[in-house]
């Protein structure tokens, strides 16, 4: 059995964390650690868990390191910035670190410090960090010792335009206008588990909005994504607007390409059932069908639909996933799972909850 | 025109207040007050109102009595224990309080420490406050000096009850046995405008919850309108189990009554319609039918039904209204047009907003 | 490996079943039927399924009874009055039947005709039927050859009174009044996949109601429970009054008790806590605890809160489940495996969804 | 006071018509017509009208020509289909029409014929009929028989575009790139009052879906209102994707351009701010906020944020509405009024609710 920890566990990924690691066969979680709510039986703050998780909040204080360091691996569900502060010392006592924040998610230096105002504490660390989307990346994982966990809407983006971006490097043919808009819809929860006025019921509740419009983190993720990841031999200018769904969980990405002549001798149908075809998380729905949040929710699955239009030259890719799995938590367990020679499904395969 | 002021406007009783006053053809609102927001328009807190309201937050500091006592009635849209504090100057400079939080809700001062663990600053005032419900108390309201706006639930309740308390009072004979149930559930905006985890929209929707089962402030508020208000001769054990709905507005009360062998000789239906057939704003439902909250969204209605069940010895009382307009700021309004002399529904014909 | 069948899976308790069942490990769904979706995929229909099951709608016609007889088990998940009409013919062929529906809930002849206007197919079978609530009737069902499983309502108002039903027995003396007061809140879901006009979105959100106040067919079941399957010695006058929550999922289900000067003597939480500390899926929480619906979403748990006040005579207790999983689906796995013996929770240990 | 018919007045924005006009101080509804639910009284359909409207619903037969001739303008709140079938003989009886369905949207006969399967009844009648966006063409609806009020879409695309395509027209110069692109989101009142099981609660709640990719009909009236109403001088390849929020009313439009050299030259603020500067129902929002679709809520406002980005050369236009209101049945109270020479705000005042 794996031994693993989870670093600040009160959040929702961190609280998903232990819905999917505490059923997952090869996993015990030693510790759940968090300073606010030492001391306490995480069922106490999350009474979902009565009955199913003993587990009690730990402040490892000095300890950390040493007592981390019993386990294989480290899950940080903790804010930006934590995890970079302990992934040295962790890596270096043979520890693999997973951060579901950003810390290592972005490989500039300077793109990390210009988005998230923080100066990065083991750059030399971050060199070394795999990115974590195992279908765009799976074998620098296998070998990580340090992943930084996507984002939610950078999954759905990335993935969205693989296929695409993959078809036009092979045939070093433009296939999509330089301009790609990322148009992406998102469940509360991904605002994380905070006492916020805007986030309160009576103002979220029947109304919808758009923000991060002047500049979201998550863009230069994506566009690392597609330039470096996918290693686009073409420049796309990317515009990415994120909006605010009143519901719990899912996310929906609406992405707009311009196609070129080139691509109208394509079948994109196909060309996306190929690139996935082997993929155990990853549909894509027949021609003509429409993905909604909810075929997704509480599993790791993402789905895609393609609709292309050879009169307009266009293309509309639709992504759906559940932004506390496959967008959050799930993928950190995929991951783990990949470094550790698991089947990469294990523990993931819940059915989605519907209705 | 009078002129109005509504001290802490940033709530939702305070936006709601500002929605129902701005369209009041008698009212100019002369000062609206804040310190937290003071010296920002109104608009820029609420943008719903921009374009139609230009009031910007004042802190009117150590001039606030002066400054208020240029209207004619000030709101209170505070905490409780916020309009005790300026309420006897405001009298002395001849100026009418209308308090929708409690601070001259209960008449019992013995009550009130108890329930609300403040001391009441000014109790002589509090002995010629009137209890703020036209419905049950319009004499003593036309005459006030101070109003105590009531609690939401305890509208429902009072108004819900009336009708068979005054019957049982009439004949002196007992209608209803001595426990009366009274199960609420209220929208999330009762709650008020609050950066509140429990409050959070995710924690909120697609669940429900009850809360102030081992007691609840609006408990002695509607032993009050039964035993005094309403004068019961007969002394009633009343139990009130609130519930959170996720709903932005609205309260549904179901009341449940056990009936006396006395009772099954009346007519339920009739006796309610006759009760209010006068009201403008109490609507009682036809025979069988069902109100949902949804039928008052945004109006200061009051909807009952009645079914009464002979065989089984017992009636249930259904009441809806919208917690922020009947329950709080319509209910302010109405009895600002009693108090001077208006048509009580002037400024409050507003039609439910459906869908 | 048991062979099950579902009869009628395109409801929202089918599609439960069907997360459920499909990953168990001890079954294997053989058939899924329907007449209106033969011949399609259900992946087609609930597209939450795609990649998970490759089941295809069965419509079989005239050889129901021998296809069906080839199952260890069959599930009916139809509306009433279906499953009676097919029972007896599988129980010949040794063949166990659930049904989901209310065919086989009321023991009484009279109260089925009265409260379902369907004349009984199988009244003989009917007598031998278990009603399918394991924490009441565990041994009854291990020998059934048929359960009619329980209405989600009962449900929660059964296990909500047991303890307390069952110390009355135990003394010989009454502890609750005669008047049980059951308010209940159901989610949505409850209703049933439905295109009616009065479940439309656009109704139903932002919006609370009651229904079924003059007669609820879940009250006879209630009833029977109380007086047969718990043998209560003394008689009770149950109302019960169902209301629907704009949520998707959840019951909550509020019983207010009167408490005789007997009952003060006794700690109610203790008594709730010993009566059921064996049991699997139900959790008494601690005392002056609050239950929501969403801290069981999606599982087969069943929580309790009891609220005692001896001052007032009274006690409140409140109770949540999953309408879809305690409430329907998961009680009818949990019966199953009572049925074959298997562990009672084998593929019910679903942590529930949160948030 | 105008006399007003409306026809078929028991679907959302027929009821939304009923609500705007019933308290509109120059207006009597003298007919409202249905034929499934003639001789109800509206109030019993929708039992938020109790005490408002006394209004009985009317099947007309054979007469409805000549009692609707009774009138000085008849609202058709029908399906597509209906009004063009009664407008000629209505408008030669003097009576002036605002059809809130598609029949007079589209000017161009072969589209209408195209998108909506229906042959045009009366198309030299469509010749004549004005759209009713007044801000784009008020000169036409002030001496207009027949109105086509806009689609909910089309309202917020033509006028977010709007201002960006005169200043291009006025300068003769291209600011904006040939693709634009139309994210569009809409509550679910948007589809009707209908019984359908994809609006059932159950199935919308807690989601979020794409839908009409491949070609929606509000496309080319989005097209006819760039290339026609608005006379662009350069060719526009417009890509319109709508999708359906879980929220009872609003719709949020997101219109993402790309900016020429040309363009960054501008400050789109201003050229927006000045625009609209006298229009009284459409807001533009100050430099770098964000609208949401409840500060709109139950009012006529439609307000526009402009986000540029000369780095990046483009830009976000963000559109909010609430679709039954300026999206429907309050732009065709706008178009009564400018007909009628009233000022155009009259009877649409309403102050949106907030929260």
């Amino acid at each position: 059995m794996l031994q693993v920890a989870i670093v600040g566990g009160t959040g929702y990924t961190g609280v998903e964390l232990i819905r999917l690691l505490s059923s997952h066969p090869e996993v015990t979680i030693k510790w759940l650690t968090s300073r606010s709510e030492a001391g306490k039986p995480v069922a106490s703050i999350f009474p979902s868990l009565r009955g199913i998780s003993d587990l009690v909040y730990s402040d490892l204080g000095e300890q950390t390191v040493e007592a981390l360091a019993e386990c294989d691996v480290v899950f940080f569900a903790t804010p930006h910035g934590v995890a970079m502060q302990q992934a040295q010392k962790l890596v270096d006592a043979g520890v693999k670190v997973i951060d579901l924040a950003a810390d290592f998610r972005l490989q500039s230096l300077e793109a990390f410090e210009h988005w998230y105002k923080h100066q990065h504490a083991c750059p030399e660390l971050l060199k070394q960090a795999a990115y974590g989307l195992p279908e765009i990346n799976r074998d620098a994982i296998k070998s990580a010792q340090v992943i930084g966990n996507p984002g939610c809407y950078p999954t759905t983006a990335i993935l969205g335009l693989k296929p695409i971006i993959d078809a036009q490097n092979a045939d070093n043919k433009q296939l999509v206008e330089s301009r790609i808009i990322i148009d992406a819809k998102s469940g509360v929860s991904g605002a994380g588990r905070q006492a916020k006025l805007n986030l309160n019921y009576a103002e979220t509740t029947d109304n919808f909005n758009a923000y991060g419009v002047t500049g979201h983190r998550h863009l230069p993720e994506i566009e690392q994504g597609v330039h470096q990841l996918l290693g686009s031999k073409f420049t796309h200018n990317i515009r990415f607007v994120p909006h605010l769904v009143p519901m719990i969980r899912g996310m929906f990405t609406t992405i707009h390409l311009g196609l070129t002549e080139e691509a109208s001798k394509l079948d994109l149908q196909s060309l996306y059932e190929n690139a996935y075809k082997d993929e155990q998380f990853i549909d894509v729905l027949p021609q003509g069908e429409y993905p909604d949040t909810r075929s997704v929710r509480a599993s790791n699955r993402l789905r895609i639909a393609v609709h292309q239009n050879n009169d307009r030259q266009e293309a509309t890719i639709l992504v759906v996933q559940d932004n506390l799995v496959k967008g959050a938590a799930g993928q950190a367990v995929q991951c783990m799972n990949v470094m550790f020679g698991f089947d990469e499904a294990l523990g993931l395969n819940h059915v989605p909850v519907v209705p």
